[in-house]
């Protein structure tokens, strides 16, 4: 006498390993647009984008997908009603944009021809995000051929935006002004990860980003360092200083009002974080790193995932070739990137850097600093009932006991929870070996397809636990 | 009743004006040949330009013109007999390669299609070295024609090197192998400046020039800055922090034992130098900057002539391309330029260098550092009689009181002082807005036609006043 969630895990189960082969070929076609968000050249193939994964969400049965143009990059919008009016609304979020790509920063293989290698898909994009939107597909099918409906039990809605990787400038004022048709009860963001494939765990909170660069401007053109090397100022030599006076000693960001506002652990925050099997030297070879470091006082889950950091993502300045060049060079630049947790204002760190860089330039250096626009931190109650579910439906999937975690990356999450006013939850598989960023960006096929099943049960279990009043 | 001296300034000039347009025809095809050593794309230019060179040396008279191999780019060597054994031996030294140059670095026309405007000739090498080398054919051809000889008055030998830009590496190795063929009585090094259009001047010494690249290795690849930012060291704020140690606050080298040696300016120098009429707005115009800043204690000419400095010619690491990129980037790298003065030795500089780099490193971040081969700096006494001969000729050239300066960039002469034992001179007609190592690069093209006149009356002047004893 079989219990009824089993002949729901295993009905969902049957259909996707039944679709298996397809879903991963049209991912691999998905993947193979190089849909760069940061570089214009690629403009076109972000709308491509686009376009294929609204093609693909009419094919997969939603009545209704559209391409919604932006004064940037695209999103795609599709909505599937479930016909039930007491039934709750959510809304998936994910993007179609991925980070910049090239073989040459160490790609294996070109980073947009996949590749399976064992229980692994290789290609950017494959876990950030277009994997984790693209389970969404095969999720919905499983959910109605295992409840046998024709319509999701819930009012499905997704939004994939195609800006994630550029800070999101137009995701704010597209959400606002589509805040009818994006109505929802919870939003359900598929753009993080989880613990690893051992341990599956529910993100409850992001954390935001602010984003800079800094060009320092000495000389009006580069100059011998041999006739006036040692007489004026080097811009190369006052931007290192910059950066360097970025952290104190004790690795705390060093602009003045950073930390305002700053919502601190609790206790219990930290024993559940403290409960989580870390290894530290585990994690350090997934970080392709030789030494923790940081903010003193705290632990590396803490500083990745509740503490605010300023990182340098790119400096430069002067001659970059082989050899040699014997110049004090015109400018030279740094971009910062800076996380930011539940509490922080964006605006007063835009305010509270500009302010510090004013200090900083000396005399004969003119400098320029240019903001993109920001993403705000967010953090989900652990006790939320729509949380609750998705707890229940990973655990269906999986068939193991979910744990909490928080995500140390940044998306733009927090402009839903604002705008829509609903609670944002987080569904996610990749594991952090996966290389978002990086090269040679994988996921694992094993945890892609639990993405799928986790899907499938999710939206029964919101429906059945968490109807409208009649 | 004509002086004697006149005469020959006179027969000098006009063969000078006779001659100028081929001579400058001539420099103009030199000039488009883009011998840039430092770039392994352009060896072959780097050939052809010692190859077109030694063509010209024998089509000017010189019974010998060789082109000699380096395990780098070729030198070219010329010698040519006086005949008379009581004559003194002078050896030219110059270098045909220049530095790298790139329309977009901001150049208003190619920079290897050289033009005239007005009274200056724009062309990557004008100044830096070519002209100054081409001169010498002109000077030779003047020399003999005002003379009315038919070999010139001393036994004169050039040697044009072809990796000055590139620091030289194998110029010591090739000196002391040939050192019985360039042995010389004097050496006339014809790769410096004179204070302006209006107050030439004989240069007494140059700085020396010890190179490095120091790169740091964080993560072994760029990684995510949100899922790891905070909780790794980040190579490239290393790196800024390493160049922020550089200098104290005093603006003087940090690195401990950098000074050790250093031979100070005497009060008499120091009079010469606050002498020659200094105008720091307009010098900070030449420099195209727009402050003065350096070693507390100094005047702007005792920093570029006769203090040793460090500089950053280049910086980076991470993202360089257009928007953001959230990295934390697996390595960051700076090129740093040391200016040597009389009494450093440049291997005990890099032991101070290499000892100063590897107390910096922070836990987890490996560090590569690799110098060039360095050029030592060099002093000639201002009392030396072939020197006076210089300031003779120069006064004959330009009909006006010559004065003293030094030369704050760097060339191999100290290693043809030290290897062939003789005294160096410094023979130069560039002005600091010529523009070496800048875009729009240019020679005064009145200036480079005195340079001509002051090497045809210096063979004169030498064999005169400094004859062998019979």
């Amino acid at each position: 006498m079989s219990h009824p969630v089993d002949s729901a895990v295993s009905a969902v189960r049957t259909y996707v390993e039944q679709h298996r082969a397809a879903f991963l070929d049209d991912l691999a076609e998905w993947l193979r647009i190089p849909s760069v968000s940061a570089q214009p050249d690629h403009a076109p193939d972000v709308r491509r984008s686009a376009d294929w994964l609204a093609a693909k969400l009419l094919q997969t049965g939603f009545p209704t997908a559209e391409v919604w143009q932006t004064p940037g990059a695209p999103a795609v919008y599709a909505q599937w009603p479930s016909g039930d009016p007491q039934a709750p609304t959510v809304l998936v979020y994910g993007h179609h944009d991925v980070q910049p790509a090239a073989r040459e920063d160490g790609w294996d293989t070109d980073p947009f021809e996949p590749v399976v290698r064992g229980n692994r898909l290789h290609a950017r994009g494959a876990a950030d995000d277009k994997g984790q939107v693209f389970f969404h597909t095969l999720g919905v099918r499983a959910h109605l051929a295992a409840t046998g409906r024709t319509a999701p039990a819930v009012n499905l809605k997704l939004l994939i935006e195609g800006e994630e990787e550029s800070g999101s400038p137009n995701f704010r004022a597209l959400v606002e002004e589509r805040a009818g048709r994006l109505a929802a009860d919870a939003v359900i963001v598929s753009d993080t990860g989880m613990w690893s494939e051992d341990t599956p765990t529910v993100c409850t909170g992001m954390r935001g980003l602010a984003e800079c660069e800094i060009r320092f401007l000495g000389p009006d053109q580069d100059i011998h360092s041999g006739s006036f090397g040692g007489a004026v100022p080097n811009p190369a030599t006052a931007i290192a200083r910059l950066v360097a006076g970025l952290h104190d000693e004790h690795a705390r960001v060093a602009v003045p009002g950073f930390y305002d506002g700053v919502v601190e652990l609790t206790d219990r925050e930290r024993e559940l974080f403290a409960e989580l099997p870390f290894d530290e030297d585990q994690w350090l070879s997934t970080a392709r790193s030789h030494a923790a470091h940081g903010e003193a006082g705290h632990t590396t889950l803490e500083r990745i995932w509740a503490r605010p950091t300023a990182e340098v993502n790119g400096i430069g300045g002067g001659y970059q070739g082989p050899g040699s060049k014997t110049i004090i060079p015109s400018s030279a630049f740094v971009k910062l990137s800076f996380r930011l947790v539940a509490g922080q204002d964006p605006d007063h760190v835009e305010k509270a850097v500009r302010a510090w860089v004013a200090e900083q330039a000396p005399a004969g250096v003119r400098y320029e600093i240019a903001f993109s626009p920001a993403t705000r931190p967010c953090l989900t109650p652990l006790d939320h009932p729509a949380l609750r579910s998705v707890v229940r439906a990973m655990g269906r999937a999986f068939d193991k006991p979910v744990r909490f975690t928080r995500e140390g990356g940044s998306g733009p999450a927090a402009d839903l929870q604002e705008v829509l006013d609903a609670p944002v939850l987080f569904l996610g598989i990749s594991v952090p070996s996966d290389g978002w960023h990086a090269p040679n960006e994988k996921v694992e096929l094993d945890l892609l397809l639990k993405g799928v099943e986790t899907a499938a049960h999710l939206w029964s279990d919101l429906a059945a636990h968490w109807r409208h009043a009649p």
